[in-house]
């Protein structure tokens, strides 16, 4: 037991905050001005993006995510988080970084699961961010939290499987760049409750493909990348697109969930984390009833109550981490779920006494707290509502006790 | 003490209902794409509008507010509550009846401290339903939830007043039919601490005016409306334009945002209710787990809980109505500050509630919880945050309590 | 709708309220002296309680319970309530006025369901406070919350039946002038679900009945009234003590727990009241970091929170009795379920505030806070818990929505 | 960083698991029969506790606590973390282990303030569990949660000093064998406003101290240790009892009080993961509506609820015991603030929870909850009210901040 980040750790915190200070922050509002100025929100890439992406990459700051993998930085998931974290302090971050969601929990898919040909067709492109990816899941028809009412149907014909299924919430796929859908189906309704799903890639192009519309969320596009609503009619790929084999769909899912999870939480704490600070500096200049905000009781409960508990979900994303690197992200299964609940809530709440504290400044554009609120809101939504991670880990925690009085008994 | 509605209001909440279910809702869709469709957002008013306020006015459903006004139907506080409340159900519906805001509260200035020049000239168009209105208070230089911090700055120059400043979140103000704002600022720094203040009327055609954006409230414009940010440069209006006399702007906006206040509540709860009826139809028909949402423990504690907090909220408009007709709105005050804390509140439960229940849709487009969700949580800011209200509250209650105990004790 | 309290109700108010002052207050202490000078803390009732209880019938506060029998004061639910909360402020005030629990609900179960005989034997008594009575329903061994669980045995025998079973939460039972238990047990296991129980009148001298222990609430024994466990070995009674006949019980028990209910919401909406008083004044005088808590932010927070939830649930409760009034209880079950949530969970609130304010005073025996607590706490689980009070309001309103729907679909 | 417990933590968490389970639990009933059947509740103490004693200490489980000291047994505070933490499982166990408060944060300032002589007198037989201690510092007259409130007066007078003032909530007072009461009063109260308070060693039996009553808590006497009032008239000590010097004792009383707030969060951390285990238990054998609570979705969330809030709380406390070893306990300052804030917050949670489980049997004496709670509610008032805490809390982290803007600035 140890709370001290090591040296290794340390320095690269360092280096990605000196990035985030010295390139992020600072163009910001140059991304948000490049995409209003181009022709159509989802036409085309800021050109400040593809800079700063070259620039981290030339600092050796790339693909930090990616454990058990020599693709990737070498990092383990608990030296990942830290830095994550930093990233998850701005919306542009990540992607500078290629460690934005979806592109790195479809690469770890890619990783584990993908042949030769799908690594060298997509995962090389991707870990160069050259490409983009979206994972296609949700289903508007259905209560998609309950993973075995997917519809989509994925039907073998000779060499082929044909397609057919409407698909939202499907992040990522309004970005030009967007080339490989990965995509989960049903293969055989018959088959045991868990084994009727698979996961096929889809190229993006492929025929029967079509974008109905982009979703917004809370008003805001998310442009880009977006949030589309799919409709897939006798789209046709081959048969050696499918992932591990007809049947492994639900087991995939859940592997690629795991960290997906644990990515969004880490960087949702560096959101609340940014959150609290621009509570913190606001309260320092702002004056009622002949008293600067700072000085006020209620004030310094929200201040006190968001550092509590950004504190302990940090802590909680951490030892997450570490079981994940200890003993693998099955067995973590408890932990990644409690702070996939946690995280998401803790961080509405530094945001909505951020936005309290700001005063309508905290809704508008002036700020980021709005619209990460609007993000962060969905992520209780998002791989999992609260709901369904509660139950998981209270069917885990009384199995648990049930094991544990049994031994007392014997 | 009676709970039960007259047969008066009873007959008006079904000729509301009936509007709504006839002519509103059907035409929410119309009216956002005829938004859509037009030119820009904020340059006309999309035509479905002008024939529902048609219909509104012939079948006599038209400014219902306006209790002691021979201007308005003759409605009380009380009987116009469960009327506003049906009409906050719809984002578009409280224009079709001539009762949005800020418009109801501009014309409550109107009547009780306009001339009889200003009654002609703005307010007789506005209870037409043919001009706008708004009110610039907020600015963005200072916390304006302490409205002794506002700094604009009115100065006499011979027969006029010369207007500098810069407001924002002056809402409605992007209106192309907006022709008039009701503008607060300080006529005299020296004066004693609530009578530096003045209101007074500024044509918005009034050169020196210049509207330099609009501001989104999470990622919504609420387009044509819309909040704008203004600034005045060297504005000259008339003298007679100031309301009441130089001094008096804190005793008139503390009189505007009483019914300002209410009226926002009302519509408030309705908000909740239709957010309870969405969540109550979705969780009838998706199944997770084998059962349907409805028949869920958690899903029913929410319902349980929303029907509570709704039920209460009502209850104590209601009452703070009741006092208003009876008492004044000065002595109703901290009723009407204890619904503005709490009406909000629990209409954001409910709605964050919803949301969840629907999952993704929720924060979509394709139901109204989501953009019903960042106007109500901008109103836990808006006409005084919850804090203030609080600090309101508690003062006057330490006060009754210190009267009652002095009372005891002779 | 109407919020104004009847002339009759304000009179008697005000009579109350003067009659707290001038007999309960002043002797609280006086009450718990002599309760722990007399022998045992069960063996006999401090002389004051009779003294007070005389005056109390002077004065004609006496049963004001009771509507819609002519053995009480005439009073409507509505027109008790507000006289039940100034009662609920101190813990000795309802048996003063013969409006204490449980012997109100006998009470009422006995007006309704008793022969001539049962009436003249126990109620006469009750009505006149000379004998008190005990409701026999929870069991230890099962989940009394669901009262198709309930397994005490009534069986046939001849004349008579013979009763068999462990009930505990005898509330009442351990007050030396208990002579009359009021039992529910299973008289039919094969019935259906809701009509295998009966209830049956249980005089406490029966041969058979052995009080086992009183059973403390937190480290409270609630002397000389106490919570009873009680075993029943053989009891025979004779036939004619059953009420209504075999079957009925489950009815009879729904009918006496509404207004048994609401009764104890009323009473906790006072205690609620009570604490709010005291950390009113005690914030005046207290001083910490150079000011009184009373000019602190948080505290006025807790003071504007709590006056909020207090009079929301005031509210709600005048609402629920009116209804009791107007449309039966039965109709009005799911405002009855509703207070019975809110009352105890807002008035724990408040107490915690006030006990949080007081610091450690607040959970000695110098103020009535801790004791308040531990009974209110107990309230969440007594008459059913609050999960099962919000399944069935979650049930109802879901019906209500789907008869709601179906309408505006014809 | 590092989440796994070492060997030697493995270890010892062991042995005092088989400890506690050979010995404490089954002995918990038989110690509260002791206290109930011997004499007086403040009279003697339970013979089991001293068999108990001199078991724990054979097997070398004896004064765990005392890090950086020879007298203990070398553990770190973050060693003792975990170990603390069972003890808390059960009311007697603490002092099993001569780990129980208040003796050991006045074993921590006698090691560190103690002369030679104070050692060989009270400090030895402290660590030998021969005799106990008290800590006198709240007054009933002040707020004492700004401890430059206490009024005690310490006056010199000749080679003694002369001591008057009124002290409760003196835990520890009631137990026969307290032998010794760490003193704070004011020596100078003209000095600085910290420097005006001192702290002195006043044996139990001098002339003129005299125990007024034992305070209750929630009904609980707490017995044999129990809450003290006291009153000091002239109580005179010869002056080498006061520690470190005249002015001292605010800077000792933060240098105890840092070690004694963490022990009682350990402590609580393991009261809520016992009640855990017993909700978890009941809830697997209960009843209703034809599922077990366990099976049951609200149940399921409180389940999950409290194992997150567990352990949340867990690490924070872990981790502010880290750095209490690696910086020392001011610069720990702020995260001994944190989790005195959560630790108790999150065990009443999770108690409140698992006494709604187990319903009316929650509130009684039959399991440890209720009592459970009204200890750790007290703990939110003692050693700092959350609400000063909070207040350290955001103006150490404002402070930071505002250092943190100004490098940022450079």
């Amino acid at each position: 037991m140890n709370f001290t980040y090591s040296e290794k750790v340390e320095y690269l915190q360092k280096e990605i905050q000196d990035f985030m200070e010295r390139y992020v922050y600072p163009n910001e509002q140059t991304y948000k001005e490049q995409l209003n100025n181009q022709g159509g929100r989802f036409s085309s890439i800021p050109p400040i993006m593809e800079e700063l992406k070259k620039k981290a990459r030339e600092k050796g700051l790339w693909n930090l995510f990616l454990p058990e993998s020599d693709l990737g930085s070498g990092l383990t998931n608990l030296e990942y988080a830290p830095l994550c974290e930093i990233m998850g302090r701005s919306a542009i971050a990540p992607e500078v970084f290629n460690c934005n969601a979806p592109d790195t929990g479809n690469m770890e898919v890619l990783v584990r699961y993908g042949s030769e040909e799908h690594k060298k067709r997509w995962l090389k492109p991707l870990l160069e961010g050259e490409i983009r990816s979206a994972f296609c899941m949700t289903e508007p028809d259905i209560a998609s939290s309950d993973a075995t009412n997917i519809q989509a149907d994925i039907r073998e014909d000779g060499n082929e499987y044909i397609i057919n299924g409407r698909k939202w919430w499907s992040s990522g796929a309004g970005d030009p760049r967007c080339e490989i859908l990965i995509f989960m189906g049903k293969t055989n309704p018959d088959a045991p409750k868990h084994e009727q799903q698979s996961i096929i890639l889809v190229p993006m192009n492929t025929p029967g493909i079509q974008v109905e519309r982009m979703l917004p969320v809370f008003g805001y596009d998310d442009a880009p990348h977006g949030h589309a609503e799919i409709t897939f009619e006798n789209v046709r790929v081959p048969k050696e697109n499918i992932l591990l084999g007809e049947g492994k769909g639900f087991a995939i899912a859940q592997g690629r969930l795991g960290p997906g999870r644990i990515h969004h939480c880490m960087r949702t704490i560096g959101a609340a984390e940014r959150a609290l600070e621009i509570l913190c500096e606001r309260v320092d200049s702002r004056v009622t009833f002949g008293k600067t905000l700072a000085e006020q009781g209620v004030i310094q409960e929200w201040i006190a109550d968001s550092r509590i508990e950004i504190e302990q979900a940090r802590l909680l994303v951490l030892k997450a981490a570490d079981m994940m690197d200890k003993v693998g992200n099955k067995v973590a299964k408890k932990e990644i779920a409690m702070i996939k609940v946690v995280a998401p809530n803790i961080a509405l709440k530094v945001l909505d006494r951020a936005i309290q504290a700001l005063g309508a400044a905290g809704v508008s554009e002036d700020f980021p707290l709005a619209n990460s609120f609007a993000g962060i809101r969905t992520l209780r939504l998002a791989d999992g509502p609260d709901e369904v991670h509660r139950r998981s880990i209270a069917r885990l925690e009384l199995k648990e006790q049930r094991t544990k009085r049994k031994q007392e008994v014997l």
